[in-house]
């Protein structure tokens, strides 16, 4: 890439002080400060967003962040068992040459003395471990677009989701953040929440990066069986399917949302949901003759997969 | 006061972005931006927070806001009553020769195209008029803070209050804010946001500024006949009664509570709650024996009034 950081290795920061520290200085000398989050656990999708983050105008200084994200799992989720190798990521991430920082902190949460600090139902696996008395109990809701799609069926994920990254604009400070569109909902509730409260940050949304045969690239893959990855490739087939009848004139959204059920279904997943919904309202649409996204979660043995697809008609 | 701005007189900003680069512009400069937000109707209480702005050590950049939330009220409060007078409020921070700038936004909300965007039940003064299908819906809740003495007759206050503190600060960004202690739970709260959202700001609180006869000021107390403000002066009395037996020794929580309910009513006040309760956490305690606060919020006639005391006491 032709913005290389020099040398390629990325610093890596632990500290939230150290890490502020690190963008105001960037910032001093010209540069835009350009943040990555991640959980980790990096493939070709991650580096697409850090490829997008080096292609900012003007010269930049790049900040992948890995961090788990406890608030955002609920306990009965796969917190425990979600892929790690943070010296695999750091090699991964200095080949790109594009990385400046690494933004690598232990725990990004006060915790508090015990017991549990959850009110309104909805617990995560941080309050169900240790955010009470007087532990961690601010959360950003984005009302309406935290719901349905993967809200209805993970209840604290947007919350956490929202929270985090607005810990981690406050910690980081970027001028510009970039965002894979593979997780759609989650894209367009942060570009909710930093129009909402006025966050000085402009979000770049990146394009899905798929496997040669079609599947949307995600750290969960890897805990596929072969036979099941054989049949996951029902979702991305039937999405293209359904553009494609979409874009010949078949714009009975029940009719293309049905075929993508039968498909998957016939493939041996286990549907979450499929819902066609207008791109940033995310509000279901009965015809497609306006800007929709399909969006897709359904499970394939144990692992539960996300994809979707944009498909803009003219009506 | 020493560090008076050049001429005295405030530079009045009514745009975001003019806002943002403002205070950017200053901290280029070497200065700590230091906000004081306020809902206008400046009396000496406010112009006591300024004097605080002023003295931050080093080179200060003093901003106030002047903004009444609507997001913060519930459509049968006094929103539409709530005093105002800009000419005056300018006059007033002019006179102190402290404050840089003033910042009077039209609106601070992004307002929907119709129809309530309530969810949950907590409807503002915002979402009743029009927050609808695709306005402001992100919220900062303080989930434990936020309950309690006022949030328990006011549901959607603080709900509306960390949320427009939050968009304020990252409108000004500020170095440094100032809340009065007057609105105790409030200066709280905002601490408690600024801690888990990680926000880069200091936090003062200052001491609550008197009337001569012991009456807290506030922007409402304008609202009072006279003889309601004579009979509100049994808040202070009462406030002040209660530490000197606190610290006399009779330190049993329920009966000090007692006997500041019965002051009050006897007074003609209409008590909404008396709570005696530790000044980090806000939960109520029985015995006075470690650093609590005394918080007061009663009715004379149709206005609703705060008052508070913490007391010191060693166990």
């Amino acid at each position: 890439m032709a913005k290389a950081a020099a040398g390629g290795e990325p610093e890596v920061i632990r500290d939230k002080a150290a890490m502020r520290a690190w963008s105001r200085s960037r910032r001093a000398e010209g540069k835009t400060v350009v943040l990555v989050p991640t959980m980790g656990f990096l493939h070709d999708g991650h580096l697409s967003l850090v490829s997008a983050a080096a292609a900012v105008a003007g010269p930049v200084a790049v900040v992948v962040s890995i961090y788990v994200n406890p608030s955002q799992f609920a306990p009965t989720e796969d917190l425990a068992t979600y892929p790690s190798d943070l010296a695999g990521d750091l090699r991964k991430l200095a080949s790109t040459g594009a990385v400046h920082a690494v933004f690598n902190p232990p725990d990004l949460y006060v915790r508090g003395s015990a017991g549990s600090g959850a009110s309104g139902g909805a617990v995560s696996c941080l309050e169900a471990v240790a955010a009470g008395g007087d532990g961690h109990e601010t959360w950003v809701r984005v009302e309406r677009l935290e719901k349905g799609l993967c809200g209805a069926s993970r209840p604290v994920f947007f919350r956490g989701v929202a929270t985090v990254v607005a810990k981690l604009f406050n910690v980081v400070e970027p001028d510009v953040a970039v965002f894979g569109k593979k997780d759609y909902q989650q894209w367009r509730l942060i570009c909710r929440m930093v129009r909402d409260l006025d966050f000085a940050i402009e979000i770049i949304g990146s394009e899905i990066v798929r496997e040669a045969d079609g599947l949307a690239m995600s750290s969960r893959n890897v805990h596929l069986s072969h036979e099941e990855r054989e049949k996951a490739l029902s979702i991305s087939r039937s999405l293209v399917n359904a553009r494609t009848a979409a874009l010949n004139g078949n714009n009975a959204a029940k009719q293309i949302k049905n075929q993508i059920v039968h498909t998957l279904t016939e493939a041996g997943g286990r549907v979450d949901y499929v819902e066609i919904v207008e791109q940033e309202s995310l509000a279901p649409v009965e015809m497609i003759d306006r800007p929709v996204v399909i969006c897709v979660a359904a499970w394939f043995g144990k692992v539960r997969l996300l994809d979707n697809i944009e498909i803009c008609t003219r009506s």
